[in-house]
């Protein structure tokens, strides 16, 4: 029996709550606010067509293999990029990845060995918890408000880890339109944050594939940036085009000291040998066409027409029985029930109505009392999202009513 | 520091040494015959340009996110293709991975925790040995005649294993056209293979990206067609079209029992969410294009006549002072010196003349005592192959006087 070769970690044949709402994605008029997909309508097909095309007029380089460490075209326009973001680096701190899914990955194989204590922001992106999972992390929760991660319980957490001898190795946080919270971390925090990372020697995972997408000008700088350009920054700066250009180029990349960055070409290396050149040149021209900040402009500006819908359908439908903080940027509101529901119920009203979330449970390592949905204002239209809203507001009448042992327990 | 958190098997800094080569890889006038990298002219980039501009045509779907199992055109595609090779199997045993070394790797994270046991035919592909020793794990080395991983010691192996109670999770081998070896192992011992497998209860890791690449129509069944299509068929079968289509693509597949697909498919999520849907969407339309069995003939050709100048020529230049039997397929000749050479010395030597090579240590976890090289034949042309060898004859002049100390100890 191959299960019986099975490592303990993937024994259990869960995989993530994320992969149970497959199922439902595809059903014929679900309205989904369940993935973090990018709007489809806003992918410049036609410049990443003419991108590609100028990509195969040098096939010997476009079909190739190409280093670890990424096409130096590619490394060129990303070292543009970061800088553009107050990330400055040379060509040795930046790793091409096949998407910031990998540069997480990679640094939790290079940094984390069974045991290990890590922080992470809870709720926090799944896929990262499960990185963690499978490789044997002790995982610390920081919680979070309206702001983002919370200073002072972090500080708590690690004076009580101090005192038993124990160094974390990493935090993990996504401060700019946090991923599921939507939040905005201040800046006054993001400097307690690096002068923590500081002070107890951790590396401070800072992934910013939304950081972007803002719909104000009253964004703080990157974790990195206010880190300074010092050797001993302690920022891992984990960036994607994903969320601005297209999933599926699969293109990441991670910003860190030399040595963390070399290490993680070794594991790169083993992972996937690099990141497909034929995506990476795709990438490099259209970066050099010059189309990117118009793209990025239009996102900005639907994603926010549509998160405005969102909030104003969500506040007229359901009023102060969900509470939530319209957000600044990104792709994600994170509402909470402010009455008693059973979250079963919910999300199985709520696939009845023909509408679907990321049930809040999925973001947490525990079972969590309290009620929240991740939803996803990026991907539906605007009609959708007030038909959406509306199938919501039905599944919670539905999931209220009759009361049943669960909604008083 | 950073340095104080990385894991132990990360502290080391070296790397491969398949990475030491890399900066001679650019030097203007070298002939390489190191890496693993097909013929740029033999590059279909018409019918790939045709194919990626179908893709473009359907953005929404060539552009977003996929299931990290597979895109369903690309899975169709495969699965016919592992057909054609004997491998059937049905559309939950067959996962589409970033290349054939991710394959690999995702099994080793879900069938291998520190301290396990593995079997690896040696000499070894380098990359598959650097994921086992990433890993922790126990490498228990087969050794190879020229026919390929040899039985006999194989069971003893098995049997020492077994008497101490000790079952090892995996065996790796590509025995079709190998990687270094270039050997074609016989049927017999294929059927032994899967009978010691089945007995002895470890997933036998068939590696595969060579298999098409035949000069000759007498090539054994693959192991997975051979082990049948019943529920404990204990072979994994891994394939790629970096050999045969582009490796920039990075496209690969895996085919295994269920479980264990569904398994690796939770690693995959976690280590890079899906391969890229735009390269597998180019692939797919590449491979319905109906284009692919002739670019594959021409490989065959090209690459059989490349093989025959590079023995011919070797033959000629250094008689009997090399040891090598001509390859039936693939892309690497295995040659060893039959006089007595310092490794370091032929390597700079050749380095000095104009010709890289892989030095044979880079495929054992242990040193050797006999001075070895991998010789690929598959990206020069033919005059290139001439000069190159003529170059290497020369390094072995160079090498072999004046006698010192270390060329008689």
């Amino acid at each position: 029996m191959i299960q019986d070769l099975f490592v303990p970690a993937f024994r259990q044949p869960a995989g993530s709550p994320i992969r149970e709402l497959f199922p439902y994605l595809g059903r014929p008029g679900m309205i989904s606010f369940a993935g973090g997909y990018p709007s489809p309508a806003l992918f410049d097909a036609q410049g990443l067509a003419q991108a590609a095309a100028a990509a195969f007029a040098d096939p010997a380089a476009a079909l190739q293999y190409g280093p670890t460490e990424g096409q130096a075209v590619m490394k060129e326009q990303l070292l543009d990029l970061s800088a553009q973001r107050g990330v400055h680096c040379d060509a040795a701190q930046l790793l091409v990845t096949t998407g910031s899914q990998q540069g997480f990955d990679l640094l939790v194989r290079v940094l984390v060995q069974p045991g290990d204590a890590v922080l992470v922001e809870l709720p926090a992106y799944p896929a990262a918890l499960q990185a963690l999972r499978l490789a044997g992390a002790v995982v610390h929760g920081v919680p979070m408000d309206d702001q983002g991660l919370q200073i002072e319980p972090l500080r708590d957490t690690l004076a009580q880890l101090a005192a038993a001898g124990t160094r974390p190795k990493l935090l993990y946080t996504v401060p700019t339109f946090c991923n599921p919270r939507g939040t905005l971390l201040p800046e006054r925090r993001r400097c307690a944050l690096v002068e923590l990372a500081r002070s107890h020697g951790f590396a401070l995972v800072e992934d910013d594939p939304y950081g972007e997408l803002r719909f104000t000008d009253a964004v703080p700088p990157t974790l990195h940036a206010l880190a300074g350009q010092d050797e001993d920054n302690p920022v891992v700066y984990l960036a994607s085009l994903s969320k601005t250009v297209a999933p599926a180029l699969r293109v990441g990349w991670m910003v860190g000291p030399a040595e963390l960055v070399r290490r993680c070409a070794i594991a790169k290396q083993t992972s996937d040998l690099c990141t497909s050149p034929l995506a990476q040149h795709v990438a490099a021209h259209y970066l050099r066409s010059g189309r990117y900040p118009a793209t990025v402009e239009a996102a900005r500006d639907e994603y926010r027409r549509r998160a405005d819908a969102m909030a104003q359908g969500l506040r007229a439908a359901l009023g102060d029985r969900l509470d939530f903080t319209p957000p600044a940027g990104g792709m994600f509101l994170w509402a909470r029930s402010t009455v008693p529901l059973d979250a079963r119920r919910l999300f199985e009203a709520a696939v009845a109505q023909g509408v679907l979330f990321v049930p809040g449970a999925a973001f947490f390592p525990q079972p969590q009392a309290q009620v929240a949905m991740r939803l996803s204002f990026a991907a539906p239209s605007i009609p959708e999202i007030q038909e959406g809203v509306r199938r919501l507001a039905q599944a919670f009448a539905l999931a209220s009513t009759p009361a049943t042992s669960e909604v008083t327990a």
